[in-house]
Order: C-alpha cells, then structure tokens, then sequence
C-alpha cells in the first residue's frame, strides 16, 4: 500500500522502526519463546527493561538524582486529581495558569481538591492568540504549587516561559515530554501521558522530587499516591508492561536519533515548514501568534470552511491521515511529533499547495 | 525453538491464535497503514472495536440491559479504593469477605473509606484449607455492600459460594473472569484486571449495576468514577486503545471456542488433570481442600523443598515456564487460564512424574 502519514493527536503514530522491532518480536521475545506481554513484571527478564528505560530516560533528559521516575495509570486526567492529592499538604490554594483546554481540565478537577487560583495568561497580539509574558502573570503568595501545561494539543498553543516562582512548578507535558531539552531541575513535578511521545496509551509518566513526597490525602488511592510508587517501584498493581516496554524502546530509539537536542531541531525543521507555508498562503490561516505556537500541534483553517470536508477527503485518500481538528476547535489539526518524519510533513505542504491550487 | 508453555499468574499467556493474529496486524491494522495503537479512540475504525467488543462480552456473560460494561485503569488495586468510593454513599460500613491475600488487600484500602466489617470465612477441614460455607459467614446487616474475591489467585482458593445477603454484591473476578458461566445478575459490581483471562495488564473490565450510580464521594478521581465513565463512555480519559482492542480479539477467540460453557469444561478437566496427579503422589502436595481448589492457580509444593530449585530449573529448560510460587506462599505453582492448553497441563504432568521418578 502506499506509504501513509498519521497526523493523530494522540493515541498519535510511533516511530516506525520501533514498530517493525515490536511486531518481529511480539510472539517470541527475548527468544523466551512468549510475547513480552506474557510474563511476570517482577521476572528479571522484565526487571532488565524497566532498569534499560528508565537509564535512557534519565540520560535523555539529564535527570537528577533527587527526582524519581514512576509510571502510573490513567493518563493526565489521573494527575489532575493526583497532583492536588499528592501535594497539597495542609495548604487549600494552588496556582493554575489557564492557557487552554487542558489547563481547564485540570482546574474542573482540582475543584475537589482546593481553590485553584486561575491564573490569566490569555491574550491578543495583532489579532492572534497569545499567551502574557511570565511577569504579568498573577500568582498567588500562599499556592502550594504552580500548574501549567506548556503544550495544549487541542489549542495548538506553547507557553514558554516557566512561571517566575518559588513554589513547586508542575507541569503536564503530555505533548511536549521528549520533544526538545529540558531542565527538570525547576520542576517539582512533571507528568506526561504516553500516547503521543512516549508509546501506546495506558501508561503514564510521572518525575517527581524527591522532597515532595510524604504529603499525600488520606484518601488518596494508592495507586496515584507518589510515596507508595516510590516505594513499590511503580509496581504497587501490575503496570501496563506492553507499554511500559514499548516506552523503552522509543527511549532507545531516540538516543540512536541523537537524543532530544536532535529531535528538537527536526521538530523546530518540521513546524517551521507548516507554519512558514500557512503565513505564506491567502488560502489557509493559523490563528496563534508566532511567539506561542506549538511546535507539536498544528491547527489550521481554510479560509473558505466549505472546502473542509473535500480536504479532509482528498488529503485522507493520499494517505494524510487524522488531519480533522478537534471538535472545539473545528478546521485541520496536523500532529507532529517525533515520530512523525520530514517527509510526512513535506507530503502535507505538497498537497496543500496543490489543493489551494486547484480550489484557490 | 521448542514449544513453550507459559504458567505465569499474570501478565499470563494470551491465546496463540489472538497473539498471531495481532503480531500479522500490528504495523497495519484494518488496512489503514498505521497500528491500531496509533490511531484515534474516537476514530470510526476504533469505535467499531469498542461495538464489536461491547457486544461479544455481553453475549459471551449474558449481561443484563440494566449493567454496564466499562473499562478502567490501575488494575484491581484501584478498584479496591473505587468501590467503596463510588458505592458507600452516606454509609460507613463495608463486609469485606476474607478468603485470602487479595481479599485481604482490598480491606487495606477500604480502611481510607469505610470501617471494612472483615468477615472470617477461613478454615481448616482434615489439614487442608477450606473456606466455611456462606451460611455461616457473619455478615453486618447495615453494610452497604458484601465484598469479595472468588478466586484467590496466591492461595489457590476458589470461594464458590455467593454471600448469602440482599445488599450489593461486589467480586473481585480478575482471575476467574470468562473462565465459566455467571449469573452477573446476582453480583452489583464485577470487576477484573485484564492480565489473566481478558488481554494484556493495564486495562480492568468493570460490570456496574445501574442503580449504583450517582453516589460517588466528591473526592473521588474522575477516572475512578463508574458515573463518569458511563456517561463517558470509558472515553473521559484516553483508554489503552492497544488492550481493549486485545480484549475484544480474546472475546471473539472464546466465542470460536466454544463460550465459557466450554471453556469451563476444557478449564475443569485441565484442573482434574493436575490435582488427580498430585494427589495420587507421595512426592508433592496441595494444601487446599478439593471444595474450594481453584480451577485457574494450582500450588502445589515438593514433600522435599531442597528440590524446588531443581525442579525449576529443569521445568524451565524444557519450557514449562514460571513456575514458581508466590513468594508468600513458596513452593510452585501452575497458573492454567483460558489460554492454556490442555497439551501444556499434560506435559506439565509428564514433566513432574518424570521428575518424581528421578528425584524421590
């Protein structure tokens, strides 16, 4: 069949040397003679994957030794309730900066928690969405965290600038994690679903420091409190170990890539043609400002939406998949992380161009 | 290689027949060009997955129109803190049924909740554990619901009776699940981990009654809430899309076997076949009286325990896998899900006569 590109946001594409290793693999691994997804997470054979993972991780992201790595489950909406549970303490506040639809999430569920203190950082520059400089951001005094969301999928929205604070800053990377350098050193928490940089979903990433732990609710379940992750190495209940492994192997296959300092100049390569040819065009448009466009999440407009669904038909049936936009948002979403290659963002500017060619 | 049969309690052996089918599929599932991991939850080609699945374990445990089927994440462990959350409404007390290690897990995290009514259900008959009839189990008459888990998959107990009580019955099934028929009518929840009888670890089947909705704690996580997943369609969170899909490939597998009606049969004369065996040696033993044996975990230990290493290190070179007991009971045991053969409990059998024969 001919070649596709998979734009998805998430459960989004894998890297496709990962999956021909997997699929070679799936029924006899480790020449076990069964699928990694049948044996023990307590057998050394598993044991050995999670110490490779996690010795990748930590070097792809020069994690420090005060900060634990810990998988848990149910994704970002899970940490929406873990954070507060985790690392309130006795405080009642925490800062939540309200940069786009995930961000909101996590407020709606933190109400149940403490008052979030919803911090504006939303605005207009000539016209386009943006996100306030981190100095005008109104924290409060007595948070006991700082929440934010540094990539919103579904906006196609980036903040940059960490907020300026002494408080532990926690933030949801589910779609950046992995994507370019950063330093976990400001970080008190960092949590990531797997589903568009990592692996498959149903496995969640989770970096915690070390001094944040002992803080839990009393009515934490377990399974989302830090300290008991810690404490029974992310296997408190049987972990998702297909994931878990597969993780692994993306860890690997992104050192072979030269790390994420390369994956962050493809990425930067891989956005600037989108955005550089949409600003080029009359025919399509992107609302973000150029300062906070995501590097991950493209979304963009046809001038004329009556086109929409021919493109979507048309870019489908070249192999261009899951470029419709998310529902709030409407228009085209292209998805493009690491997995996803040059070329296939090459091919979508290709057909792009030819489909405002014959529609213009 | 030679052919392996894998004994492991869980993440167990899945299906040769399902885990060919997906290794051929893995990199192009459905002729999309892209995994099924890959693509969207709310794509149409996913949903159709979720239908099919729906539709074949409701036929498979003929579950009632007023259940439903909903699918979670954290494994039985996050049950254990969801049901009382979502269940107790204004009440405090809980009848927690001890038959074992997991049972007794389960009033551990109860204890955050409720005050768990633990009720004694251990005994002794002729030197073997035995479980107390249900007429004798003292259960609380203002309990908010009876918990408890038929199957103990460390013990290698089976509790085969039901509580005797009109309150809401909740069983913890992730090892005896779609290994024989149930009347889920009599039960208010079932729940069960995937990674014995269902697919891979890192999705847990939940059955709820409708009428148990609507009384979750204010603090429960929403992920964990039965009301929101229904109303969600176990779609609020991201679901792992790769063991849902596995799921519904064992389900269409059991339907071509025959249903649970058969597999209950294959599943009892496997068992026979192995508890016959032990109790006619000198050589090994069974602690469990014959009433309440499981069906699905055989313990069994060597009259001599200096043997058990060798024991398992010839089992394992010839490919009778992970065989070793449960570190809190010591000794082996042969976990025999719907996935094993009956070829695999017959060469476990020929294997421990050869051995018996050599070593006694």
């Amino acid at each position: 069949m001919e070649k596709v590109y998979n734009f998805s946001a998430g459960p989004a594409m894998l890297p496709e040397a990962v999956l021909e290793k997997v699929q070679g693999e799936l029924t006899n691994w480790n020449g076990l003679g069964t699928s990694v997804m049948e044996i023990s997470h307590r057998s050394k054979e598993f044991l050995a994957v999670v110490d490779e993972a996690e010795k990748n991780l930590r070097e792809l992201l020069s994690i420090p030794d005060n900060y634990h790595v810990l998988y848990a489950q149910g994704g970002a909406r899970a940490q929406f309730a873990a954070v507060p549970m985790n690392l309130l303490g006795s405080n009642t506040i925490a800062d939540y900066v309200d940069g786009g639809y995930w961000a909101a999430s996590a407020v709606k569920e933190a109400k149940k928690y403490c008052t979030p203190n919803v911090v504006t950082v939303k605005t207009e520059i000539d016209g386009k969405r943006a996100i306030l400089p981190a100095k005008d951001w109104k924290l409060s005094s007595d948070a006991a965290f700082v929440h934010f969301c540094p990539n919103e999928t579904i906006d196609g929205i980036e903040i940059r600038d960490l907020p300026e604070t002494d408080k532990p800053i926690v933030a949801d990377m589910s779609s950046t994690i992995l994507s370019r350098p950063i330093d976990v050193s400001k970080y008190g928490v960092i949590y990531a679903g797997a589903q568009k940089n990592i692996g498959p979903a149903g496995i969640t990433l989770v970096i915690v420091r070390d001094d944040l732990l002992g803080k839990a609710k009393d009515f934490l379940p377990n399974v989302l409190n830090y300290t008991t992750l810690v404490d029974k190495e992310s296997m408190f209940n049987t972990p998702p170990t297909f994931g878990w492994y597969l993780a692994g192997e993306v860890y690997k296959w992104l050192k072979e890539q030269g790390g994420v300092e390369a994956m962050q100049k493809k990425n930067e390569e891989k956005a600037a043609l989108l955005y550089d040819f949409i600003d080029g065009s009359d025919f399509y448009v992107n609302n973000i400002h150029a300062d906070n466009r995501s590097l991950m999440n493209v979304p963009f407009q046809l001038v004329n939406p009556e086109l929409d669904a021919k493109f979507l038909a048309e870019s489908d049936a070249l192999g261009l998949k899951a470029l419709k936009g998310h529902r709030d948002v409407g228009g085209m979403r292209a998805s493009i992380y690491n997995a996803m290659s040059l070329e296939g963002v090459q091919a979508l500017v290709a057909f792009m161009k030819d489909f405002e060619a014959k529609n213009a």
